[in-house]
């Protein structure tokens, strides 16, 4: 059964002396209250409760699954779920981050990102069922009316009452524009919603006793495609003004998914035979409201697959420092015994490095992201608002597809370390796998995060939005460009950076004769962009540890820092060279093939 | 639930065109009379046989898996399972290569390969009960007794016996040597052998009246490590001079594994207590029987990952012509429905591109190595012999490995082509990933295969086999090197072919100095030579597609070709800029990381 340390000295690291996140919120009216002792104490706690209260769920979790009761429509969670979000709750864990005005505490989102980094390490399919809670809070809390506002964002902030997006329907996922469920306008003002939804995560359980599901529909009136969508809020038991609940609305479980993963998570489908709901937001404008929600399930994907690697990391170096076989080609080492522990190999240690940096470079590239959604929440000046804002927008398919492409990379390595035993279920390895993959399709596939990047984030705005963060970049080369020891990590992020601008002007143009170029070059672009994001953050994590080093400080976990940044740049990032190699082969090598695919 | 659409065309095009193996075979007495005709029947019938008895059982197969009765210590395959072998036996599938001197039918091993590419396509965990006999099979034909032979292989060629490979035991896989297992002579000549073996697959089943196993374990007075070693050949049931069956051997299944995939596959726990075996071949020189029987498997695993890839290909490609969602970005294909088939989006076409183009370049790889085989065996020139042997041994491990690796990728990217639904049960798209993945993992894992392959195979012998396959490369670059129309699938493998050599002599100079850099360089090595080998054979399948279209032949699958070797070249190939680069980094970076992985 895998083990887990939640990774506090990298998250303080990251926190503390890389994004010194204290002297951020003191510039922010809301946080600047918060300090480094409150933000370590809120990460020991989580800690703690991830390891120790959910983690135990997770392989009983999937080996059980969740059941329906066809007479009931009712859903059973695996056992021990329902007692464990209970002292979720009870804990105040789902509050951690809201508006205080509806009983939030109130603190930073990039804490709430450490949360949740460390439950999706320690269960992913139970983390969904708060997880989804957070796009229903958002849509509401950006999108909804006063009213609506009071009768559900406390008890979404209490973790009373949970959340679901329920967007997809079997003949349209990425295609919302074909959506078919209805709603008809009442005499009150409400709405009645008929239709059928699938792949609705969370999207019906035991652990609360209302569920909040904010659907997209049709108006009668609608014009055809996306441009008639709109968005209504339709609770599993209708809420009396009081707050109190009320009869129970027709919006009833007709199945659950057999998945490859995530088991313990209740994957509905979705029957509404007339259930009530209330619009969010202006009719038809429903994509916008629910790309308020997408984003932010887009960022908690993209966490889902950072703290898979992570634990499969730490269960695949404690296997190669155990696992005796074959000895070191390098001679003996461990004499005493009848062969050396694997991590002697030097391929073990590529396995292991790789899935290191991967969990490393995506801690830092999800703790950077936050402290920016902090920043345009909450920041007393509109252009660094503004500013960080649209670094969120370009960096969100970054975290979404570049992370979980690599959190399947990462979890298959450390599988491999196991030899033979990785197959096995008892290990526990294969199920970081299985769990892994989804996290590449749902919330948009990584294809499609892929075109969100290139065609709207990046060649949307003439490439504005990537010069922004290519001045880090240039801001950073500047800085430590004389200093020979911060050489090897700034020597190929400056050479990137400068090809980078070179290739996206070349795409752009070939895009303008051609739409299909850029659907050609968007995946390979995306990890050449997902590199160039690593890169700077793996030169600035260096940056801090030889200063560290420099001060004298002998923590080795500085010197583990540089190791992995090494690692990373000699191993990891040259992948670039061919990426940037096979996207200008351009479309017509994909395009002629109509006789290959015949 | 998956279809399936037996390559022929393919592999026909394979045999005659690109192998023109009947030329070949009239140089071997044995295989003079095998005419095309003769070949095409068999591959007609054994896809047949693939796709209405063996595919009907691949998901029920997966979902039932195997159940031991712990009191008779039986094991119960998945529903139909026994039938459907039973049917195998019948049609005399098992003979088709074994030989006429044990009931074989004699047919050459590239005709075995192709039977099970379907196989594998159909149903891995089904193919797997038959395909580990070959093993056995092998290491008895090359080192039994004439009394072992005239015992076993009858049964064993008629398929009315099962065969096994007993290796593993818990604490060691890849380092035989610590294996524990012991065999004690006996006054007649017998032993009795005691000890724990694991991960056995197909080691305890229903589908035939006897198994047998082929057991590493040590002699009593043997020296410690790898040279103490022993095969032996224990059944379940033993054999009378007759040939009936006698007592029950205590050789029992303890338990079986719960695994990610190939659940339709026993993989047993065995413990002997004191079960009767003989001795197959000399005393403590079992590794060497032992290699026999895993060179086989390796090749076979290798093929399993073809069919799988294969499968998984033809599902994606219907699914995304099927499929309706988004209009193209060059605009709309489908005027007259509600949105595109997904297969006019550049991207999809690069996913399905990639999974056609590891099938082809797969299946150009196992047939190539198993005409070689059958020269290997069967050629009247010792010289031709030696060097087709010498060939294959150089390969082996780049089928193992580089099939296996592109067969995780393969199956991914056509499971990611079904988006959502690709990751639900009823699709069979994510059980092909799940089986696929053990496959890199068992009979060697990835690493081991590149360790064998550079350390070995070519610097084993100062590149001497490697030189015999640049020889092949460099024979076409001088055919074809001044045709135009050649030059795109031509320059790249020259190219590669030269910096193969410097790559290699520069790995070997560094290795010398230290061993570890063999081992920081062997994975990126060989997926390098992977490379080579497939840039050869696709330039090959190209060459004849050229010639046909040039004399006017407009069967569209020589266009198809054609389309398919400039993908694989423009979109996989390049692959090998980043793998030189990452394998120069060294070794100091993988060993120099004590502080990052401690």
């Amino acid at each position: 059964m895998p083990s887990y340390q939640p990774p506090l000295r990298d998250m303080q690291f990251l926190l503390h002396e890389v994004f010194e996140v204290t002297q951020e919120f003191q510039a922010m009216p809301r946080h600047a209250e918060v300090d480094a002792d409150t933000i370590n104490a809120v990460l020991e706690e989580a800690g703690r409760f991830a390891t120790e209260v959910v983690l135990p769920l997770n392989a009983s979790g999937d080996e059980e699954g969740c059941r329906l009761d066809r007479d009931t429509h009712e859903v059973a969670t695996p056992g021990g779920f329902k007692q464990a979000y209970a002292r979720y709750v009870e804990g105040g864990w789902p509050a951690l981050s809201c508006d205080p005005e509806y009983g939030g505490q109130g603190l930073p989102m990039v804490l709430n990102q450490c949360l949740y980094e460390m439950l999706n390490s320690a269960n992913q399919a139970w983390a969904m069922y708060p997880g989804l809670s957070h796009g229903a809070y958002e849509a509401l809390h950006t999108y909804g009316t006063e009213a609506q506002k009071q009768l559900y964002l406390p008890k979404l902030t209490s973790g009373e009452w949970t959340g679901t997006m329920c967007l997809t329907e079997a003949h349209c996922g990425t295609d919302l524009g074909l959506l078919r469920t209805r709603a008809e306008p009442q005499a009150d003002g409400s709405f009645k919603l008929t239709g059928n939804k699938i792949f609705i995560s969370a999207g019906e359980h035991d652990l609360a006793e209302n569920i909040v599901h904010l659907v997209l529909a049709r108006l009668p009136d609608a014009p055809a495609g996306s441009k008639g969508i709109s968005l209504f809020v339709v609770p599993k038991f209708l809420v009396n003004e009081d707050g109190s609940l009320g009869a129970r609305n027709p919006i009833f479980c007709g199945g659950l998914e057999h998945k490859m993963g995530i088991h313990g998570n209740a994957t509905a489908q979705l029957n509404l035979d007339g259930a009530v709901g209330t619009l969010v937001g202006e009719p038809n404008k429903g994509l916008a409201a629910m790309f308020v929600m997408m984003n932010a399930a887009r960022l908690g994907v993209g966490n889902q697959s950072l703290g898979l690697t992570e634990i499969a990391f730490q269960n695949a170096l404690a296997y190669a420092k155990d696992r005796l076989q074959m000895r070191s080609l390098s001679g003996t080492k461990a004499k005493d015994k009848p062969a050396d522990p694997i991590i002697v190999h030097p391929d073990v240690r590529r396995m292991l490095l790789t899935a290191k940096a991967y969990a490393e470079g995506g801690r830092a590239l999800s703790t950077f992201c936050c402290v920016l959604i902090d920043k345009e929440l909450h920041h007393p000046d509109e252009k660094v608002r503004k500013d960080s804002a649209e670094l969120v927008a370009l960096l969100t398919p970054v975290v979404k597809a570049f992370l979980t492409d690599n959190g399947l990379a990462a979890t298959v390595l450390s599988q491999q370390v196991y030899g033979g035993h990785g197959y096995i279920r008892e290990w526990g390895m294969e199920q970081f796998v299985r769990d892994a993959r989804i996290n590449m399709i749902y919330e948009g596939t990584n294809g499609i995060q892929a075109l969100d990047l290139l065609g709207r984030k990046v060649l949307g705005n003439q490439g504005a939005s990537l010069k922004k963060f290519g001045k880090l970049v240039a801001r950073l080369v500047e800085e430590e460009g004389v200093n020979e020891k911060m050489a090897e990590f700034i020597n190929p992020i400056a050479t990137l950076g400068e090809q980078m601008t070179k290739f996206t002007t070349e795409i752009g143009f070939k895009g303008m004769q051609n739409p299909d170029e850029v659907g050609a070059a968007s995946v390979d672009y995306l990890r050449v962009a997902g590199h160039l994001v690593f890169g700077y953050l793996f030169a600035r994590m260096a940056q801090v540890a030889l200063r560290q080093i420099a001060a004298g400080n002998s923590d080795p976990f500085y010197l583990g820092k540089l190791q992995t940044a090494r690692f990373y740049f000699a191993k990891l990032f040259p992948e670039t060279a061919t990426l940037m190699r096979t996207a200008r082969a351009g479309s017509r090598v994909l395009m002629d093939s109509d006789a290959a695919l015949a």
